[in-house]
């Protein structure tokens, strides 16, 4: 029996054509960015921006709008202040990292000791570290793919305690991020419970340059770090839910997900406002249908993902049993687009599917991929009870120059370029629910992140 | 007779061809940047560019290096905030205008009401104002050329006055600046004697989209503002000067200016640090020349150009009637280059003899221009002395994206580039030092700014 009828495949055409007229999606992220703006989990941005969501998903047509209570950790960044010591005291353009410590009040002034990388750290005596300022500086390298980000983030996320180990007073990396305008980029770090726990902050690409030619002109380069930042109690936060309900296998669902959240830096329209945009913008063109598809398409907005995943874990704990009925799950998380490939993690005898998916895609320029993805972060707790999943992966090229910092804002949104990616969510997602027989279950894995 | 022989001629060609091979400009522009990074007048950073200055002519073998006293404002940013109020209160990305006042402690909190030009605001009935922050929407315009910066530079120059005058409590403008990247551009502005003195912001381009949605979709948007700005008394800060002697018309001066202060908020690697290499590396280049020019090149690094040409005025001053003695001046102060254009006011006569010179230059593309040109805001009072003056226009595209914003570093500097500006101001001061003749004079106009 074939996977769909020629009026299932001459919809999905008729959607993604439709979508390519121009859809809603600048529009939501714009109204995200400009009525919410800045949410980090637990802050009254957060907050903010779950109402947002239950108008935006009500008001849209979706049904079954609906919160699910999601705690998540409560980080305050507070002020931050590096400071390069020399006669004049150049002030450099830092940002604390995610979760780290604040400084005393009087803040740490220590040497300088720099390292290419986080091996080269790691084999360093702890005679050069000790009561240093340890400095990793590491470029990202730029791809389309944005491999650059999972080679270096461990600078990032493991640094501080690294240092530590050592002796070191703190730990300053070069921003994990490809872009040379002066932005710092920050991001989740994370204490090793048996280091001591030292602040970490980072710098942005032109500042990790300026200090690396003194490091080079000067060994006697000290700084100056302060910090305020500090952790609050835990808070409430939520997953917003909203549906677009299948006529006879109603209670079979697609996932479409993207996370409410942002830094506190930027607006988060790239991250992930624009994710947010991409699936809720899919699954109203699809409400909007004559035909409508079978299975429920629904749409979870998650909490916290950059603190943690407690969003994607609690929705995974919340489904139960329900997870069989999950057919397939995408998620939007890496910038406007367009989509380049679609990589997959389904059983094999479904890659024929989804071959003729990318196939209805055509126009759009996307092409096949492998079948190891992971589907993204917030997906992990879902692949993990074995549901496939379906990535379409996005042009990263410029995605990392804004990525958690204060320059993700709606300027970088091409309104174009976002419709392209609505296109290709729409028709992958009507495909998968219209689509006769299911694409498989996942071996279950242990979810460890 | 003949402006120049043809050994002169022959020299100056190789002069720029030992120019376009690779100078030492960038790391000029790198020492500073590095080494002192921001130098507003009559700052810390300020005094340290000085000794840069001593030191590093000192070290390229200049003659006659010396200071000249000047007395310069002394302005204190402090602290910025700029909150868009609504549930979640949004930060902007701001600026507090140089010159401006600070708020009180607590802040200004009021509605704020949109203008679309200047023309607009000095159009508006004080009802509409009064007791409002006036925020001025107007965005600049990128061209070759930098025009749009003197058509819209009196919002931030005038704004506060004119909005005080219909009793507005705070300006806020959009950024004077063609970047899309979050940065809000600084500058100096003007209070009139006669109006209420009210604080000055500038938003960064991104932020004042965000703010013009808003008041677009919600009639009561409202910002509150805090500044730390504040005044103290004015400092001493000097303009530096070193030479390359002339032989037998050692008396005769040709004047190569550039500034030596910056904004606090960026390193001034554009503004004027780039300034500074070319004219620093175009005189060194002519000293290391067989076929030395029998007029004497005059390096002057000005002090505190950005808060109303004291160093310029200084040296005008000084000079007495040694004016006489200036053949020509010419001032870099428009980033890296390359030279597009090649501006002057000198006598009639003279215009010839300046095609000439264009052709010396001929493999680095650069056009005639007018006669009519000011050449600089530093060469002002020597113009207004009668001296003569060439005005080597920059290609000021990307200038105005970094101009006196956070984002001017070492990282927007492109060494090619910047060697193309030095081989012409070498070429040009090279052959203005070795003219039979001079440029004529200008008739002598008062100096009012
Ligand atoms: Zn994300
Ligand atoms: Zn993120
Ligand atoms: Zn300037
Ligand atoms: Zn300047």
């Amino acid at each position: 029996m074939a996977d769909w009828t020629e009026a299932d495949l001459a919809t999905a055409a008729a959607l993604r054509d439709r979508a390519l007229k121009g859809t809603s999606a600048y529009e939501h992220v714009s109204s995200l960015v400009t009525e919410v703006g800045p949410r980090l989990a637990g802050s009254a941005g957060d907050e903010a921006a779950v109402r947002w969501a239950m108008n935006r998903l009500g008001k849209l047509g979706f049904t079954g709008v609906r919160t699910q209570d999601v705690l998540v950790p409560r980080w305050i960044r507070g002020s931050t202040e590096v400071t390069l010591l020399g006669p004049a005291g150049q002030p450099l353009v830092a940002a604390t990292l995610g979760g780290s410590i604040g400084t005393p009040e009087d803040g740490i002034e220590a040497a300088v000791v720099e390292f290419a990388t986080l091996d080269a750290l790691s084999a360093a005596q702890a005679g050069d570290v000790k009561n240093k300022i340890v400095f990793i500086n590491e470029r990202m390298e730029r791809t389309k793919d944005g491999s650059g980000y999972g080679k270096i983030v461990k600078n990032r996320v493991q640094g501080a305690s690294v240092a530590a180990n050592l002796g070191a007073v703190a730990l300053v990396i070069r921003s994990v991020g490809t872009s040379d305008e002066r932005f710092a980029h920050t991001g989740r770090m994370q204490y090793d419970v048996n280091a001591p726990r030292i602040p970490a902050f980072s710098l942005s690409n032109p500042d990790a340059d300026t200090l690396s030619r003194q490091v080079k002109a000067n060994k006697q380069v000290r700084l100056r770090l302060k910090s305020t930042a500090r952790e609050l109690p835990p808070a409430w936060s939520a997953n917003v839910i909203g549906e677009i309900p299948g006529t006879d296998r109603a209670n079979e669902i697609v996932l479409l997900g993207a996370h409410l959240d942002s830094w506190d830096l930027g607006q988060g329209a790239l991250d992930d406002g624009a994710g947010v945009a991409i699936v809720v913008e899919a699954a109203r063109l699809i409400s909007r249908l004559d035909r409508k598809p079978s299975r429920t398409i629904r749409v979870v907005l998650f909490a916290n993902e950059e603190f943690g995943l407690s969003g994607a874990k609690e929705y995974a704990r919340q489904i139960g049993d329900e997870h069989n009925r999950h057919v397939l799950a995408m998620e939007a998380d890496t910038g406007i687009g367009p989509v380049v490939r679609l990589d997959t993690q389904v059983a094999p005898e479904s890659l024929g599917a989804i071959e003729k998916m990318r196939k209805a895609m055509e126009p759009l320029v996307i092409e096949g991929g492998s079948n190891t993805a992971s589907g993204g972060a917030d997906l992990g707790p879902l692949r993990s009870l074995g549901v496939p999943v379906l990535d379409p992966v996005l042009d990263a090229s410029l995605y990392f120059d804004v990525h958690h910092t204060m320059n993700d804002t709606l300027a970088k949104v091409d309104a174009k370029v976002l419709d392209q990616s609505v296109a290709a969510y729409a028709v992958a997602a009507y495909l998968a629910a219209t689509k006769q027989g299911n694409f498989g279950r996942l071996a279950p894995v242990p979810f460890n992140r």
